[in-house]
C-alpha cells in the first residue's frame, strides 16, 4: 500500500513555516510498511485543495492530509471534502460536547468559531483529537481512504499515535522493521570503519543509514520483507554484533535519547546530579528536566552566567578567575566543587566556554568550552573545540557535558 | 509570476531528512513577487520525476527542482530533464575543467563518478554551483522554465543567490509584500475580533493571516500588485492602525522573537535579569542565553527543582511549602525574593508547575503554573492553566514567564 501526503497552508508556500508534518507522518507510515509516494504542499485555496485531492486519490493508496482546519483557516479542507465527496455538513453532537468539556475545565469560554469546528462531512468518521479542539475526519472518495488531520504538529500526532495507526498497522501486506542504535562520542567516519566487516556480510534486504548530529550519530537498519518474514530476529542478529563490537559508544536503541539514558543510568545506580552553568544558561538542566520522572535524579542547577555570581553561589576563587580566566580548567573545576557543596548531590557537570559570535580572542577563539564533571573524590575534564555559531556552541557543549556524565558514572560506580 | 517547487529524494519521503529547501525557495521567490503555487516531494524514480515535472508545468509558470544529481543518486533528475524536453545528454566541458581545478586544489583525485557529472542535457543553461560539484541546469519545457538544482542546501543556495535570483528578480511584472506582527499574552479569537474592524476595511489585494504558536500569535500581512505600485506603504498603513488598536499585546515585527525582544527591552531600561525556576528546569534562562549579547542583562538562574533546595538557595520557608505547597502563589514570590536576594538583579521571575505527566490531583491538576514577576517592591503573579503535555507545559511556562516579565518592566520602568 502507498500514500500520499497533503500539507495545507499559504505559510508553508512562502516559506514562513517549514513542513515538518510531512517528514513525520513519512517515518510512520514507513515503519508500519506504508510508502510514502509523493507529497504536496498547497495553498489555502478551495481550488487547490481539491486539485491535489484529485491528483492524490488518482496516484496513491490513502491520502493524509494536514492543515486548512480550524476558524481561521475558514475550515477550507473540510468544505472540500465535502465538496469532492458530494455532501453536506452537519453538526457532530459528541464534538461539541468535547470542545465544551475542554473549555469548562480551562475555565474560558467558548466562541461561535468553536460551533463551525462541530460541523463534519456526511458520512465522514470523526478521529479524536486529544490535544485539541479541531478532530480529524476519515471521508472515502473513489473508494480510497482520506484521512484529514489539523496542521499544528501535536494535535496531528496524537490524531495518528490514538486512532490512525492502530487502525491502519495491520492493513498492509509488507513489513518495514527498523532497528536504531544510538551512539555518543565518536565520528561517523570512525563507526563506519569499527563495524564495516558486519555491514559487508548484510544480506540485500537490510540496509545501515549513518545519521549524524551534533556529538551523536545514530545508525539505523532497515530490514524489508513479507508479513511472514521474521524481519526482526534477522535485523537483531546484526545489531548484537554491532553491540559487541561497539559497546563503549551505545548509549541506547531506537527512540531514546541522552538525556533520558542519563537519568535510567543515575536512578538505577541511585546518583542524584546537579550542573554548574555559565555559556549553556541553563540548557543542559532543562534537557534534563524535560524527560518525565527528571526530581527522581536532578536536585536543580546554578546559571552563573557573570563572574560575581561564579564567586558568590559557587565559591569560585576570585583569583582563580583572575589568573586563568572564566573559561578554563581550573574555573569548571570549582564550580563543580561549588555545585556539589551547595545542592549535596552525588555527582555535577560545570561547563563555561564562549559561546559567540563576541567575546573569543586568539588564545581561546569562540567555540572553546570547558566541561567538567565530578565527585566529591573525582574529577574528569574535557576541553571542546566547537565552531563559531552561537546556537551550535550551546548545544553542543550541552550534549557533550551528558556524554562525559554518562562516562563518568559507568567509569566510577 | 507563480512557480511550482519540485524536491526530490526517498529520503524526504521516508522522513529521515526535512525538505526545508522548499520553505527557502518559498522564501526567496515570495520576496521577489513569484508566487509559489505548489510544492510536490517525489521520490529518486524516474517516472515520478517525469509526472511531477509534466504536473508542475502544467499548472506553474515557472519549476524549481532539488536533488536527485550527484552520483548517489545515478544523476537521476537530468535524465528525467533530457526525456522530458526530448533531447540527448552531452559532455560539458567548462563543468570538467571547474571539477578538476576544484580538486586540484583540495589535493584529491577526482573519481570516474564526476565525468558522469558533467553530462548535461543538450540546449541546457548551465547554472554554476560555486560551491559543490554538481552544477545547476535551466532547460525550457513548453516554453516554461525548469530550473533544476543540487539538493545539499548549501549549493543549492549558492546557485540561487549568485545566478537565478539576479536573473529572475527583473523578470516579473508583479510583487508581494509581507508584514508580520508579534504578538503574545492574547488568543488568536481575541485579536481576530478586536481588529476586525480594521481588517474589513482592507482592500482585496492585501490579506491578513493569523499564526498562533503557544502564548503567541504572529499577523502576517501580504499585499500583492503591481511593481510599480507602493505596496509597503500600503500595507504599513493598515499595521500602524492595528498598532494603535492593540498595542499592548505587540511585542516585534518581523523574524524577531520574544526573547530577543525583552533583551532589547532590558537593556534599553538598564534593568538585570535571573530567573528562579523549578517546572521550567532552566528553560527559560536558555531561551535568554540563546541571545548573543545577553551577558549585557541577565545574571544567571537558579534551578530550584527540589524543595530542599528551594529553602536552602533561595529561602523559600518550609512553613510556606508546607502550607502552600511549592506549585503556589506563596512559593513563587518568595522565590522571587530569594533570587533577587542571591543575584542582586533589579528584576526576577519565578515559576513553579506540575509539568506532568505525575504529579496531579485534583486540587492543582497536570499543567498547573504559577509565575510570579518583581522586583524589591513589587510583585505580580499569574496562574497558567496549561494542558496534559509535560513538553508544552514547559514551553507555555517558560513563554508566559517571558510575557510577564516584558509587560512587569513595561508597566513599572
Amino acid at each position: 500500500m502507498n500514500a500520499a501526503i497533503i500539507t495545507i497552508g499559504d505559510e508553508i508556500l512562502i516559506g514562513q513555516v517549514v513542513d515538518t508534518n510531512s517528514a513525520w507522518l513519512g517515518q510512520q507510515l514507513t515503519d508500519i510498511g506504508i510508502s510514502v509516494k509523493k507529497t504536496w504542499s498547497v495553498s489555502d485555496s478551495h481550488e487547490e485543495i481539491i486539485l491535489a485531492i484529485r491528483q492524490a486519490v488518482d496516484e496513491a493508496d490513502i491520502v493524509f492530509m494536514t492543515g486548512g482546519l480550524g476558524p481561521t483557516k475558514d475550515d477550507i479542507t473540510k468544505k472540500a471534502l465535502a465538496d469532492i465527496a458530494g455532501v453536506g455538513l452537519y453538526f457532530h453532537d459528541e464534538t461539541f460536547e468535547r470542545i465544551k468539556t475542554m473549555f469548562a475545565r480551562l475555565g474560558r469560554p467558548m466562541s461561535p468559531h468553536h460551533n463551525d469546528q462541530c460541523l463534519m462531512p456526511q458520512g465522514a468518521e470523526i478521529l479524536r483529537n486529544s490535544m485539541g479542539t479541531a478532530p480529524g475526519m476519515l471521508v472515502k472518495v473513489c473508494n480510497k481512504r482520506i484521512i484529514s488531520m489539523p496542521g499544528v504538529p501535536y494535535e496531528m500526532k496524537a490524531i495518528m499515535q490514538e486512532v490512525v495507526l492502530p487502525m491502519l498497522s495491520n492493513d498492509s501486506g509488507l513489513q518495514i522493521v527498523h532497528h536504531t542504535i544510538l551512539t555518543c562520542g565518536a565520528g561517523e567516519t570512525t563507526i563506519e570503519n569499527e563495524i564495516s566487516d558486519i555491514v559487508s556480510t548484510m544480506p540485500d534486504n537490510i540496509g545501515i543509514a549513518y545519521l549524524p548530529a551534533i556529538g551523536q550519530v545514530r545508525l539505523r537498519l532497515t530490514a524489508k520483507g513479507k508479513k511472514d518474514q521474521n524481519l526482526i530476529q534477522q535485523v537483531e542478529k546484526f545489531v548484537t554484533k554491532i553491540q559487541l563490537k561497539i559497546p563503549d559508544i551505545i548509549y541506547g536503541y531506537g527512540d531514546s535519547t541522552l538525556p533520558y539514558e542519563l537519568q535510567k543510568i543515575c536512578i538505577s545506580k541511585g546518583i542524584t546530579l546537579s550542573t554548574a552553568e555559565s555559556c549553556t544558561g541553563g540548557n543542559i538542566a532543562a534537557k534534563i528536566v524535560a524527560v518525565p520522572g527528571s526530581s527522581a535524579c536532578f536536585t536543580g542547577s546554578i546559571v552563573a552566567y557573570s563572574n560575581q555570581i561564579k564567586i558568590k553561589t559557587l565559591s569560585v576563587k576570585p583569583k582563580t578567575l583572575e589568573t586563568f580566566g572564566a573559561v578554563s580548567e581550573e574555573t569548571v573545576k570549582e564550580m563543580v566543587d561549588g555545585v556539589l557543596l551547595l545542592f549535596g548531590t552525588e555527582v555535577a557537570v560545570a561547563v563555561s566556554g564562549i559561546a559567540g559570535p563576541d567575546g573569543g580572542s586568539h588564545e581561546k577563539p569562540v567555540g572553546t568550552i570547558w566541561i567538567c564533571v565530578g565527585n566529591k573524590t573525582n574529577k574528569s575534564t574535557f576541553l571542546l573545540k566547537s565552531g563559531k555559531d552561537r546556537s551550535n556552541n550551546i548545544e553542543a557543549a550541552s550534549v557533550y557535558a551528558m556524554i562525559q556524565l554518562r562516562k563518568f558514572i559507568l567509569e566510577q560506580y
